[in-house]
């Protein structure tokens, strides 16, 4: 039922502007702001569905047009596999397509007709792209702190993930308590989300992930192993800055500052990090009576970590 | 106050996006549509002022975020008389500043807790995102039927101007009839304003413009004046569809265009067009009472057919 409410939203008069639509929203998403809220929703006892599933489909939505776009600005060749849409149908039709995306899911958030929820929805996308600033800002800092790491994927991924449970419990007429909790445990596996995705994109397998491994390095992305790699008592520290400080770096750069990653245990450290935010969230389900969708969460937070694409 | 509600809302923990944000926004624009939202909410006898401003601030940071990604797209130099604002702060940076102008501009709308006024903000931003795309579709087209030129006007400039109306005469508690009439007043007004907007681009001043003549023929977009010229009847036609069908024109093949456009009757015809739409706006007020609101609505009416900038 998302599904379809997507799909009825991506439609247009302009039969250009629904295929790019259809592309952008279609190539293999995870849906995972969509699932969270319904379990959330459910886990509340929520029973009424209708506002549940615009809602739900409001955050694919608008999730979609920041990737659109997202990838204009990163210059991305691929998106979930398939080719990033601004390369198929080119920079000025997809920044227009992601714009009609925003637009619908805002229409389907304000039709919501709840102060609460165009609050909570508006704050996670001031926050996305307050932390899209903040990384142009920062690209290939070398000296990153790392609570300006944890500020940007706060809000370029946890944000949207804790709005997400946080409205599903809200419609499905949960406590102040069980909103509270629900949104800690978007919050929580959010970040866990970003840490498993910079990871992957040191040691992930390029055919899972439908894209190339060490893009964080030649963009100059934050991203966690690296910088913890890059800690000044680790070997070879000195030349993995010396490469990600570079504006430009060539292929085999990004290849050896991979290896000189890998060949250090930040991705286990980066790895624990994520553990225990996924122990946090687990823990923040206490607020939630024993459920078949409780467990469902419970399996999602596991989902997160052993993901490898 | 509107404009007061416009600051607050382009303000945003990460400075630069503060700045961003405040540049799109103050550099000299109109407030065509918030005027509009707050003249149609007096002449229908509204008194609450909170909520009108509330939209009339929406309008205005939407439409922002519609030109920053516009100038982006069209390679603009110049908006409202400043350097565009991804000529100065890059692509990426315009581009999350556009997406964050809309995000304020719909949480300001959907705080109003109203469907309808959610579903004619959103099908207004629908149609222009619908027009945009079918703009990038006909460029350069020397052959281009008038219908699709009004379709094309219809949604990128008239549509927001018409629900800017309607919701302005919507919250100020209007009749439907009002509410009708006012839409009719602001879609007419908006379609001879972007006529009066492409005949600026013709034989408008530059320094009055704040920008270049002749964009419209670079860009290869639909303009009146160039379309009428451009039919078979007319002396020289045959050399204008050929300057305007090439994808890469000079600044001398630009020059020729426009001189040959302004040695035709083309300006008077559309000025002509322009004008019938005033007077179906000017019809459209019989709706309301009379008052200074209404004189300022006819006003208005007059200084959209007669500004030079």
């Amino acid at each position: 039922m998302v599904e379809e409410e997507i799909m009825r939203n991506t439609r247009s008069k302009e039969p250009l502007l629904t295929e790019i639509a259809t592309h952008a929203i279609s190539s293999g998403g995870k849906r995972m702001r969509p699932g969270i809220a319904l379990l959330s929703f459910r886990a509340v006892g929520g029973t009424d569905l209708k506002k549940t599933i615009m809602a739900a489909a409001a955050f694919e939505l608008i999730h979609s047009a920041t990737l659109v776009h997202d990838d204009i600005n990163d210059g991305a060749e691929t998106r979930r596999g398939s080719i990033a849409a601004y390369r198929k149908y080119g920079t000025q039709r997809a920044l227009i397509t992601g714009d009609f995306l925003f637009v619908r899911g805002f229409r389907l958030g304000g039709l919501l007709q709840s102060e609460d929820i165009v609050e909570l929805v508006a704050d996670a996308c001031s926050q996305m792209a307050e932390s899209e600033m903040l990384q142009t800002i920062i690209e290939n800092d070398s000296g990153l702190p790392f609570d300006t790491y944890f500020r940007i994927i706060t809000g370029k991924t946890a944000k949207p993930i804790e709005a997400s449970a946080q409205v599903g419990a809200y419609i499905g007429g949960g406590s102040p308590d069980q909103i509270a909790g629900m949104g800690t445990y978007g919050l929580n596996i959010g970040l866990a989300f970003q840490i498993v995705d910079d990871i992957l994109d040191i040691i992930g397998d390029e055919s899972d992930l439908g894209k190339k491994r060490g893009m964080d390095v030649l963009d100059g992305k934050a991203n966690l192993p690296l910088m913890i790699a890059m800690q000044g008592h680790y070997p070879n520290s000195a030349r993995l800055r010396e490469i990600y400080g570079k504006k430009e770096k060539t292929m085999e750069e990004v290849e050896e500052a991979l290896r000189l990653v890998q060949a250090t245990d930040a991705v286990d450290v980066a790895r624990k990090h994520a553990e225990d935010l996924r122990i946090k969230a687990l823990a923040s389900l206490d607020v939630l009576p024993e459920s078949e969708f409780k467990d469902a969460l419970k399996a999602l937070a596991d989902t997160v970590l052993s993901r490898d694409r």
